[in-house]
């Protein structure tokens, strides 16, 4: 269809997801002369690269996240709505949030990616992913209790099992998860023990391909493995894990099998499209990957639908270099700021060329003072590296008022070179399996 | 029994809770030729007078909170000790924990205090208390979740309903609650909503006695209560509940029965001695007063047995005036450090005089440049009475490195008049009763 000019009613878009991709389409519609509706089931905006440093105890919840409300509090043309949207309607033009409906003339679907666990979805209980708060607060619940029960551990076996981590998957955040695991055991964590020697943590991140961080330039990634090496990781390349089960990881390299036994395995494999892919396949017949993401048009909008928009994780843009765009927050970005401009160009009977991704460049956190940085021409590593991530991502973080109390937070961190936020909560306060602090009635837990 | 210094072994103590008495008992036995073991059943040491604004969105559970393991890692004479302890053995001289058993020569018992709902346990699920970071977390996610579910209710009785809030209790945290939440309503949250209008919001602080802060002078309690009336809470004296279950509370003033519906009841009223109390009872024969406190001798110890000793809000310590001293942090903080003394006298075969606590003043947050502090003859208020609250927070938390951060953080809020931290987190994201975020399989929800 085409979207109807003749209305006096302002242009009703209708935004599902607030991540980086609705967040900011939300935000470049502020001025326009449209009735702006974001709906997220969560009152926040999590800034996801960093809920790593949530999981090891360096940040809070709150320091990565932003309430959507206050986020938009000024722009007087956007409804912030918390529900979860579990289906539409593109010919009555409508999503179903529960047992109401919102009608839409222009709708944008950002609803992003859950973990995947190739069809293994009974790993899940024992090696949990990290893609939301309570998925942080659940692994720091799990990292700081397994040294926790060290101390207490009489059986050299059991201790060691322990005292063992095991990080599958070598992008980003499996990078990003075991460098911060390493500096815990080896360096902040040292002083702290009197029966166990946190230094005899093993920490183990298994990668399936040839390399780690494989979206970044070979030398930058064997950078990357050097030093999570110096920092203690035992870095295992081409390894398929062929079973999780129990505290037991099994995994193959070439034709070797070899089993580990490890208290903390944690996932940072595999992702798939969310749920609304499917549903959005279902009620237009648009066509997704086999990773469940929507296959999208070269202006982001779905076949057939010239009014329904996919940006971010959730889409498929296949049409600039033949594969896929990587799930980055810049490509999430750029995507809600293009679509805006479409919508506002169209209100105006304007078209726009179709949309390209301006690669700024991929970066990734091993530790404190180690990074890598591959800007396509430029390459950088270690302290100058990690130093231009920092300011990156306060940069980025700029958007929320968040900004100033995390970098002093990390500041903080970085030179005391401690973490403060090493809570063991929720679930009753885990105490070696033991359930403490009855007391609390309801049903105790919550992060942040 | 006495003391043995026979023995060439370092003199064993063990403490049990590491709120302020338990802290600063250990803390003052760092240098001391002693072996000590702290027991909690946290990880962390709660800085429990600035809960409150946990529960209010302020601050993260970590910005008060410090890993005890990280606060004695330098003291080596010093082991912390993660369990639950259940039971003592005077005879034995040992504390059970599960199912080991830890020995001591000297035990000091710091377990605190948990909520009392004066025998209506019944009230609880329906008015939550706030002693844990659990209870932070969990009134954080009601108080938010009742403005959210608001947005959307259109029915206007379920509408005044959500946005009603009754405090029980007028002492310190019933005050600072409702403060805070009487600030939320009509100062933090105005812009942020489309469909209400949160200045609507009805605040109730229901006080039994005939004034709030009874701890404090009648004329500062008569100047907070001002403030609060300022701030939009309706303050109610001589009121007693008669009845809280489901939505609604029922109290009486004087002859008159009054029925309030609302969404979010909170109880900040009573307060009874922790089990252990009950526990030392049993196994020593000491006796514990009507709200479970153990009754102490003047030294601290318990009758019939001079090596163990309860400080902090456990211990009823009645002999400086006659009625037990309150359940503050500075008795605590003073209590703990008399008893380290009295250790280090003993192991020299010295005495010390009797425990005297220096009465340092009270003070109350009412709102942001509203407090009253009652130093005696040196009365505050306002704007300077607000500034010295915060002074001293900040010189009291100097014993943990989160200091810095929190100073920071309550300058940017003041500053910003903003709450980052109203994350609606865990029991799955509450939104309006429906359950969201199913993809979260482990039991989801954590603080922090």
């Amino acid at each position: 269809m085409e979207v109807s000019l003749e209305k006096n009613a302002p242009h009703r878009v209708v935004i599902v997801g607030g991540g980086f991709g609705g967040l900011y389409t939300a935000k470049a519609l502020k001025k326009a002369n449209v009735n702006v509706t974001l709906i997220d089931k969560r009152n926040f905006h999590l800034f996801q690269p960093l809920l790593y440093q949530v999981a090891t105890g360096t940040l809070s919840p709150a320091d990565i996240s932003a309430p959507l409300r206050s986020v938009f509090s000024k722009s007087k043309n956007t409804k912030v709505l918390l529900g979860e949207v579990n289906d539409i309607d593109p010919k009555a033009q409508q999503v179903i949030l529960g047992d109401e409906v919102v009608p839409y003339d222009t709708l944008i679907v950002a609803t992003g990616v859950n973990h995947s666990y190739f069809g293994k979805d009974n790993w899940k209980e024992f090696a949990p992913g990290l893609k939301t708060v309570e998925d942080a607060i659940e692994m720091r619940r799990q990292i700081f209790s397994a040294f926790e029960a060290a101390e207490k551990e009489t059986d050299p076996e059991k201790r060691r099992a322990l005292l063992t981590f095991v990080i599958v998957g070598g992008g980003p955040t499996g990078v990003e998860l075991s460098g911060a695991i390493a500096e815990l055991a080896y360096q902040t964590l040292t002083e702290d023990f009197r029966s166990i020697n946190t230094s005899e943590a093993r920490i183990l991140l298994l990668q399936g391909g040839d390399r780690i961080l494989p979206h970044i330039s070979p030398e930058l990634s064997k950078v990357a493995a050097e030093s999570l090496q110096k920092l203690g990781v035992a870095v295992y390349t081409n390894t398929r894990v062929t079973n999780i089960e129990g505290n037991i990881v099994t995994f193959k390299q070439g034709d070797e099998l070899t089993e580990i036994t490890s208290k903390t395995i944690l996932w940072a494999a595999g992702v798939q499209g969310s749920p609304m892919g499917k549903a959005l396949a279902k009620s237009t017949g648009v066509e997704c990957d086999r990773s469940g993401r929507v296959i999208v048009e070269p202006d982001l909008s779905i076949k057939g639908y010239n009014n329904i928009f996919v940006v971010g994780d959730l889409g498929n843009f296949s049409h600039q270099n033949g594969k896929p765009l990587p799930g980055v927050a810049p490509v999430a970005k750029q995507q809600g700021e293009y679509v805006a401009k479409l919508i506002k160009r169209r209100l105006k009977g304007e078209t726009l060329p179709e949309f390209r991704y301006n690669d700024v460049g991929t970066l990734a956190m091993i530790g404190q003072n180690l990074a890598v940085v591959d800007l396509g021409l430029v390459k950088l590593k270690g302290f100058i590296a990690w130093l231009f991530w920092l300011v990156i991502h306060i940069y980025f973080l700029i958007e929320f008022d968040t900004k100033v109390v995390v970098a002093i937070q990390w500041g903080w961190n970085y030179i005391t070179r401690n973490r403060r936020s090493r809570l063991i909560t929720g679930r009753d306060g885990f105490v070696e399996g033991k359930t403490v602090n009855k007391r609390v009635q309801q049903p105790s837990g919550t992060p942040l």
